[in-house]
């Protein structure tokens, strides 16, 4: 059985996993973006992976470590974004079936993107409530096995891997900055850096709109979500248990940062790199200024989470 | 003094000379755009070049190439788009003045994006003529080096060093697409590819409202140009006697599409590879359906060439 806890192993051996089956995706630099934040930056494209976001990571890693055994009666998952995706695409990988229970309020396109991957969707009430409670059945009715989107090690050590490669390819930062929601990424980054680098900072940026991280660092314990206002839709997840241990070990801070900062930063960001990114990809380079921070002059990784957007509703 | 000619040789040179200034894009791939289009495509990305075109690859090419003594009165050349902040960015790198003769009618963004690169702007009527006319003048006046945008045997080598890179990066294409505007880019990748590959097929795609190379190559003499009508605002140039030339020496075929073909194009290829490009980097796979091409099951290059739009007039 795989192991409960996320170690620079687990993280390893999930990047062998995940190899034949995840893009190594490319690190860019801009020089505009460099002169304008007085940092040097190196962006970590995890926009364009095939599903467009990072999470296919986590999701190959967990669907290839469970014995065959335990995928029987196929995978389940609840979200109404990218992770649904990721997990439809690692099930069709592995030759299991994949439910995704996805709220009815979803957009068409969502709907039309798990389908596209061959995942079967079951809508529910928009509550993490109906979700939670639809997946409770579909796994009492058929024995699928739970692919949480965050609160797993197996996804952990998959959103780690995100690291290791960007370490190769940028020997020598002095900080990582990733978004946190759920902190699945934040808190695989982590323990893949401090192992390799511990005196590397991480840090972590979240919508002011969605601070749970924020104010559980703060708190020291972990505090309960309020209903999340941001723009940034793949935020809005709330901190477990288990990220909360990983991340007060392995991170060294988290910043807030204001929506219209996301905004700004999204916009220009597709302006100056050309890529696609959705604004919960923004919330790192929004969150760069922060002088608590001082990342003037520094050395600085940025992971770009995903692109996955509807290109008729941009949010300037 | 550098050859008038192009050759694998001037090409292999051109690279050596920008290895240091410009980027080695990323190609990329997408499942889902394979299946649509029943081929395998790779995407050379030169969206992702500093000044977010490939035009970069050329300008260094010239400027670099050119003796001190040539120099000492800096660079000119007119355009109103990548092509001049390529040239402003290469003067920049090799410490020489820029003038760049640019349409009174350009965008903000256009003029601020050449005077951020360092180049010293003069406007002129939007006409070719006015163009000309004012570069004629600078050069008479101050001995200035005019770097052409496409009609120079230093810039059509830089342009082929995507080829070079491409045909590294994905050893075993069936065909190359590029677009064609005043055929800089569609000879350099012809002369590179026919003399590495000879087998491989080289495919310049043009907006039909912008369709002088097709029409010449019908001809077989160069056609003048009509006034163009194209969202493809990168491909309005006309061919000289020299890239046409080339051309017909080393590409097999021309296709035409329409703008509908171009708008459709740009918006799938921003979803689904979350890539930012141009409407002109969209007209290659516009084409690829052209049934004469006959690339369904065939492993196919495309060259997505820049990634400066307005992001607050999108084409859809």
């Amino acid at each position: 059985m795989p192991s409960a806890e996320v170690t620079l192993e687990s993280i390893r051996a999930a990047h062998q996993r995940i190899a034949a089956y995840v893009q190594r995706t490319p690190v860019i630099e801009s020089e505009a973006l460099n002169a304008a934040s007085g940092a040097r930056i190196w962006f970590k494209c995890e926009n364009l992976q095939q599903i467009g976001a990072f999470k296919i990571r986590g999701a190959t890693s967990a669907i290839f470590a469970l014995p065959a055994s335990a995928l029987n009666a196929g995978v389940v998952t609840h979200s109404s974004g990218n992770h649904g995706a990721a997990v439809a695409q690692a099930a069709r990988l592995r030759g299991v079936r994949a439910r995704v229970v996805m709220p009815d309020n979803a957009s068409a396109a969502k709907l039309a993107n798990v389908r596209s991957l061959g995942g079967e969707i079951l809508t529910c009430a928009p509550t993490l409530a109906a979700r939670e409670a639809a997946v409770a059945r579909i796994i009492a009715e058929t024995g699928a096995a739970f692919i949480h989107p965050y609160d797993d090690p197996l996804v952990i050590a998959g959103q780690g891997t995100v690291a290791l490669e960007l370490l190769e390819q940028v020997p020598d930062l002095d900080c990582v900055l990733c978004p946190v929601g759920g902190g699945g990424l934040a808190s695989g980054i982590g323990v893949a850096v401090k192992a390799l680098r511990p005196g590397l900072r991480v840090v972590a940026a979240e919508p002011a709109g969605a601070d749970d991280a924020w104010r559980s660092f703060q708190a020291g314990t972990l505090q309960a979500p309020r209903t999340p206002a941001t723009i940034a839709d793949g935020l809005r997840g709330a901190l477990s248990a288990r990220t909360f241990a990983l991340m007060r070990a392995h991170v060294d801070a988290i910043v807030t940062v204001s929506e219209d900062a996301i905004v700004r930063a999204t916009r220009e960001l597709w302006q100056q790199l050309r890529l696609v990114i959705e604004p919960s990809s923004a919330v790192p380079y929004a969150a760069l200024a922060d002088p608590s921070l001082a990342l003037r002059g520094r050395r600085v990784g940025i992971v770009l989470t995903g692109g996955n957007v509807d290109l008729d509703a941009l949010p300037w």
